[in-house]
């Protein structure tokens, strides 16, 4: 067992004879720290015996010493070009297929390694190498948790700062403001803060020209960085109000996101859970207001396996994390959405997400 | 004249038959907007003669239609997946020779394309698409202009607010809220905040566990992001005072900085202004403290053409952007470095950073 044997065990099952890792979520999960992935190839090649190799730029070999590597590394200078680096490495270890991440490889790199390998078959395997970032270790969970809570934090912050006639991008400035004072290290995404009719765009960008109303749905959907693990949290409130119509479509996207809780559990697969949110939006008197699916993976990337959508038959497994994101949507007036965090146990799921869902009002004088 | 015409000249002038644009820098130029490149591909092609095409996700058409699309667009939805798009735009458009953005596409895209034109020889055009960034527009002037003054009002609040006793964290926190404050929407990249020891590594990060002490050389890189353009600013002031040793060091890389500035002009190269710059730390008592060249293009993407470093002898143009910023750093003590943006004007430059300069000191009770 080494740190590689899930890779090499990976690149096997695929006939593939070895797998490169560029800077990404994987080489995250892997190494624990991140490189700059920009014009200088940084390349891991983990053979399916043996020692890996690297190609590394130069300039990054102080950096890349924190990261104990136990094979050759190949470095090259701006002024020498990369070609000979990958040259080398062509001739300690040769190849005929190799596996890679094809959502992270960029082309230049691609074009360099087959330059290299002239006769190599290159795999986009991004699906089965990413597969192993599924379940999350133990050390991920709680580092997403704190994640959680810097977020969950900063929330409470501006929830009890928002005022009629600010501006979403006001809002939106104090909530960068209290996450990073809590300790993100990044954004998880770009936040949305989206007010009265711009709720009801599922990626809003917060206006600098729209100031919020009394009974205006005020939606935050954001996280925090903090460890390379992202949180991911949408909460929708209603500013000094909630009008008499926006009530029970609340409290149907409540239930949906409550039932996506009660149903999660090992055994059963991402379908099942997106199904059984569905069913209760379906069911509900708003269900032309559906716009999209209950959720997807989180973790390294905000955006991962498994994807909780009908149709995909992934079995959940003790580990794994995806949001619970149920909405519904009025174009023109309002959305809402509610969106959790959750953990699969070994007998269901746990919330890593905590903050109050009732439904909410804010700004009141 | 279209809107295209650049990026054919540029495919005729290296025997493509089309360049292919990804969300990213160029493709912002094109179309002024961005798009989140994620696990679905968006591709637009565009032939040397007649209308683009486009590979759209079916949930980005929406978005799309504000970037009032001239051509054909393949639509394709998640259950389908994306062959099938891809396959009707090598039905359309019927290519040899495809010129991609090496540095932008990944090989997933890559390898889609491959599949739907079996014989067609994609090149990495990088280098040729981008230089069409090298000369900015007064309008993306104007928007530079504008995210380093909110970089510059950002760097003005926290430093009156800098005390013995900080972590470089919090500070870090206090800048990133500042800039939000005053308009950045997005960072330009991980601002470094490094004081004392950490100071003198060029690509530091801000610790948590170290407070600063009275003597301290402070360094910030960093930038607000405005409009889809990227400011980029270092200052390095000293905390309570200026220890004797380092005045003369802060003396040289200045004087070095206004050499850059008084050198730039059109018709000389970027070899010429590093190599002025270069010379003035050279000469100076500390010639053993460089670590980097002069500077980089600056615009959609924070390094870009034309990299100010000898042996560059691409010549300077009326309209280009870059930084200046020579350094010097002794480990284990401290490091400085002076970074202004400059523009190329049509008979020398102009600093687009203002801040002022001089030797300062921060934090006194």
């Amino acid at each position: 067992m080494d740190r590689y044997s899930d890779y090499r065990r990976t690149a096997r099952a695929i006939a593939a004879e070895a797998v490169a890792l560029v800077p990404g979520p994987n080489f995250e999960r892997v190494y624990g720290v991140s490189f700059h992935s920009n014009e200088r190839p940084l390349v891991i090649v983990i053979p399916i015996e043996g020692p890996p190799a690297a190609i590394v730029p130069n300039l990054e070999l102080k950096s890349f010493e924190a990261i104990g590597f136990e094979g050759t590394v190949f470095d090259w200078r701006d002024q020498d070009g990369y070609a000979d680096a990958f040259a080398a490495m062509a001739r300690e270890i040769p190849l005929r297929v190799l596996a890679v991440e094809g959502q992270e490889m960029r082309v230049f790199v691609h074009h360099a390694l087959q330059a290299a390998y002239p006769g190599m078959r290159i795999l986009d395997a991004e699906r089965d190498i990413s597969a192993l970032r599924r379940v999350k270790t133990e050390a991920e969970v709680a580092t997403l948790e704190h994640a959680i809570a810097v977020s969950e934090r900063a929330l409470a912050d501006v929830l009890d700062r928002v005022r009629v006639g600010q501006t979403e991008a006001e809002v939106e400035a104090m909530l960068t403001a209290a996450l990073f004072r809590h300790g993100a290290q990044g954004h998880s995404f770009d936040p949305i803060v989206a007010a009265g009719d711009n709720s009801a765009k599922p990626h809003a960008h917060a206006r600098s020209d729209y100031a919020i109303r009394a009974g205006d749905a005020l939606l935050f959907d954001f996280g925090a960085r903090v460890g390379g693990l992202n949180a991911d949290i949408t909460r929708t409130v209603f500013v000094d109000h909630a009008p008499e119509g926006a009530q029970a479509v609340y409290a149907a996207v409540l239930a949906a996101n409550m039932r996506g809780h009660e149903v999660t559990r090992p055994g059963l697969t991402a379908h099942d859970v997106d199904d059984a949110c569905s069913k209760v939006l379906e069911g509900s008197p708003f269900a032309d207001r559906i716009r999209h699916k209950t959720g997807h993976g989180l973790g390294r990337a905000v955006h991962e396996a498994p994807q909780i959508m009908r149709g995909n038959f992934e079995i959940l497994e003790p580990g794994m994390v995806f949001t619970i994101e149920p909405g519904l949507y009025a174009p023109g007036a309002f959305g809402i959405r509610i969106e959790d965090d959750v953990l699969v146990t070994q007998t269901g799921c746990r919330s890593l997400t905590t903050f109050p869902k009732d439904l909410t009002v804010v700004g009141q004088c």
